[in-house]
């Protein structure tokens, strides 16, 4: 049985960063890696649309969040945390567990926030030193409007913007600079194509002049450090080589096709899997969702946990299953990074093989044609 | 853009059988090669439903072709061969190249011989040293029914059954022993799941014992040599090591799905195939078609060789064009080795998106309906 993975992390790897990654290891204190690391950096500055610099950590997304909070802040500072699933949920016990004060602004899991709600926010109290925010919750397939919302952070406040990008960046619209952004962390095995075991910090100006006066403790973390290594292309502690002579590949092929291309395949992708999901009679869980995973509701008569057990051992294709009390109401589908509109078609299939296999009532076929008639739709 | 091969040989390699091949290379004169040549030969034997050898050259198909007529006859024989298109044309070319007369059974492309055809060629000429013929004629997909007419020159003759099974072992039922055949020969890049470079020849013991006479010049293609050779697990001239590598791992593949299991997967996915391109409103151009290609005749308002370019240069998916006088009025979709179902609705949503590019009226999203009604039509 042929295997297909559909999840938001990992995603599928292209052979050719497979085979960029399989080449015999490199030492990373030498000429060599450093060109990598140059040309690497170059990509990443334009992933993120920023001339400020990325950083890269060998660590997890959230190792890159943990980076940004413990590098900027400081003991007692109080930051407002978007929180709307299980990652918002993350980056509140983080702030916590270095004594940061988390304001909440608390949406039901599926809801986005608003840029208003942010504003009363912020106008309630001014000595909010930065606005936390997931830019996609991978939990609930949620968008979160960051233009919008650092668009009203910037004309109400100082407070950094800092931003979880793990399952935007590589995906969908996302400009650094120009959005005047302040952090945004992302992971390897999401928009950029490969293993996990990279994570990424782009860092604006008034962020490393707040980790000037941070009083956080920290070492392998530290903003500064890694900053101050960046400018001879190489890192403070050993860098995961052979992900990152990947990463130089998967930046080629993200440069190749245009990061706005890949932004609009994205859009394409989600919007004609959220097309198919309807034409099938389920829904899609959250209100303004991303385009880099589709949490798909189900009717009670339905499990969601079942189609995700019965996709996986029947037709071998891999979805995500809905985490906490959103267990059995929804699945994920993943149309993150190395995927494209014809694999849309392929896992649909696969679910309407399972939603027969299931006795669910539907058209069959219904699924297809309704993304089949989107991609004509919008074909030029 | 993603790249997707529907070309009936090169076919898709799986991973595992990637990065079998990707190992160190071994020597062949020594234990650990043996190792893998005396699985691979169990492994054959499978595939072919065989208890003969299975004879490996460094070769294409054609190569084992070769070596299976200059082994077996001998100057002045006289053979049928059943030529119905491209390849059925070769086996001629190679044989009169060695002097064999050739008594044709011509049969219009995308038609097929009947047993009763070869029965009345048979009793006009007892002489007859050998019925050629192609299984599964890859120019036309048109079947032979190789059992039926086997069975007809078993009653009939003693005429050695010689079998192109190029595309056709390791996709559709064919049962060396059990049909009496007596020379198969097939290559790598096929239903065997792998780069092109190697050609086999399952040998009957009545073809064996004409390689004993016969007189045809001979060297690096002599059954005997190589027979010889397999006693001992390895061959006469050094082999193709690392896709013999490969093959140890792709017949481990086709043993774990069973091969009534992968004919079965062949025969889905070729009619639900044929039942697509139906509802697109083409045609199945082969009469009796096979089940490891289906070649497509469109109406004269189109150009299946632009349905060809289209497809590869907008869409990355790789179909055969038509060949010689069907060039341009046929194109073909493979679904022979590492496909699955998945696949057939992928590229038929492909074919969708080139004819309405191509301004071809057809109902948007019906081709995929068809193959998704009929997998869950089918499905238990």
């Amino acid at each position: 049985m042929k295997k297909r993975l559909f999840t938001p992390g990992p995603t599928p790897i292209p052979e050719s960063v497979m085979l960029a990654m399989a080449q015999p290891i490199l030492h990373h204190r030498n000429k060599d890696f450093e060109e990598i690391f140059r040309e690497v950096n170059l990509g990443l500055q334009y992933v993120y649309q920023t001339s400020r610099p990325v950083l890269t950590f060998a660590s997890s997304g959230t190792g890159a969040m943990e980076a940004a909070f413990v590098s900027c802040l400081s003991k007692g500072d109080t930051v407002i945390n978007i929180e709307g699933g299980k990652f918002g949920e993350r980056w509140t016990k983080i702030l916590q567990a270095y004594g940061i004060n988390v304001d909440l602004i608390k949406v039901e899991w599926g809801k986005s926030a608003t840029a208003d709600d942010v504003k009363i926010r912020l106008k309630s109290n001014p000595k909010i030193k930065a606005v936390v925010m997931t830019h996609s919750e991978t939990s609930t397939g949620a968008l979160t409007d960051v233009k919008e919302i650092s668009k009203i952070v910037r004309e109400n406040s100082d407070a950094l913007i800092m931003v979880d990008g793990v399952t935007s960046v590589g995906a969908m619209e996302l400009k650094f600079d120009e959005w005047g952004l302040d952090t945004v962390a992302t992971g390897s095995q999401k928009g950029l194509m490969l293993p996990p075991g990279l994570g990424f910090c782009a860092v604006s100006a008034r962020a490393m002049k707040a980790s000037e006066t941070s009083d956080l403790p920290k070492f392998y973390f530290d903003f500064k450090r890694a900053e101050k290594e960046l400018g001879a292309f190489t890192t403070p502690f050993t860098p995961a080589i052979s992900l990152i002579t990947g990463l130089r590949e998967s930046l080629r092929l993200i440069r190749e096709e245009g990061i706005e291309n890949v932004w609009k395949r994205h859009s394409h992708m989600a919007e004609s899997c959220r097309l198919a999901v309807k034409a099938l009679g389920l829904e899609v869980f959250a209100e303004k969702p991303a385009n880099s995973v589709t949490a798909v509701k189900v009717p009670p008569s339905l499990d969601a946990d079942m189609v995700f057990k019965a996709m996986k051992s029947k037709y071998g294709m891999t979805l995500a299953s809905g985490q906490d009390h959103l267990k059995g109401k929804i699945f994920r589908i993943s149309h993150l990074g190395h995927y494209d509109i014809f694999d849309m078609v392929t896992v649909m299939a696969g679910i309407e093989n399972t939603l027969h296999d299931l006795k669910f009532k539907f058209e069959p076929g219904s699924g297809l044609q309704a993304i089949q008639q989107y991609i004509l739709s919008t074909s030029n």
